[in-house]
């Protein structure tokens, strides 16, 4: 952090120390805003729901353990230090069979469900 | 990859390969798009430039190595995994003792020298 003293906005976030803040899994964490976008941190386990995002797209990148995003057309398989951008309108559906801890970045306000909607619809919680 | 058959945006882009395809310092390549915004690879060693992006926040994320993000109020120092926003109109200057690779995020079409422009102005490469 820089000497002056800033607003949160101005803090360094080591992924690792805000992974270790929460346990719930497909519920993504606010980390960081760069203009209108955001960038947020999950931890997931298990299969997610099929939607898509009409409007962005979404990039992916895996922190540590394995994620299989589904796509209708085959799997995309990414291990630590990987990412993928699923374009908008494509159909995905994520899952993981050990807990895989993932970082996330799309426009404000976009709903982890897309248009799926449904009870794994997640209030984005911001991580100070 | 999926099974399918994609074009370029749809590949896995691994950070650790994708390093391993350049050497140049402060010459970041572009490995992921998402909407108008660029995922950028790039490798620092030494001091770069003071500017500002008035229009933009930035975003930096260290992969290896150690940056450091002066400001005009003090530093802000970056180890591998941790992540800090410049936000638009804040000036700034990256150095690296030892030679650091870094990911940032901004909109498309941001000059890494921002206003200052000089020398150090890059152009953009991808990697596919």
């Amino acid at each position: 952090m820089a000497d002056g003293g800033h607003d949160g906005r101005m803090d360094v976030r080591n992924l690792e120390e805000l992974l270790g803040r929460f346990s719930d899994q497909w519920s993504p964490k606010r980390i960081a805003t760069v203009n209108d976008y955001e960038v947020k941190l999950a931890k997931v386990q298990g299969e997610f729901v099929w939607h898509d995002h009409p409007d962005t797209d979404e990039l992916f990148l895996v922190i540590s353990g394995k994620l299989t995003i589904q796509l209708r057309d085959g799997d995309v398989v990414l291990g630590p230090g990987e990412l993928f951008v699923v374009p908008k309108g494509v159909e995905h559906c994520p899952r993981a069979d050990d807990e895989t801890a993932i970082l996330l970045l799309e426009p404000a306000g976009t709903v982890n469900t897309g248009t799926a909607g449904g009870d794994r619809t997640a209030v984005v919680e911001t991580l100070d």
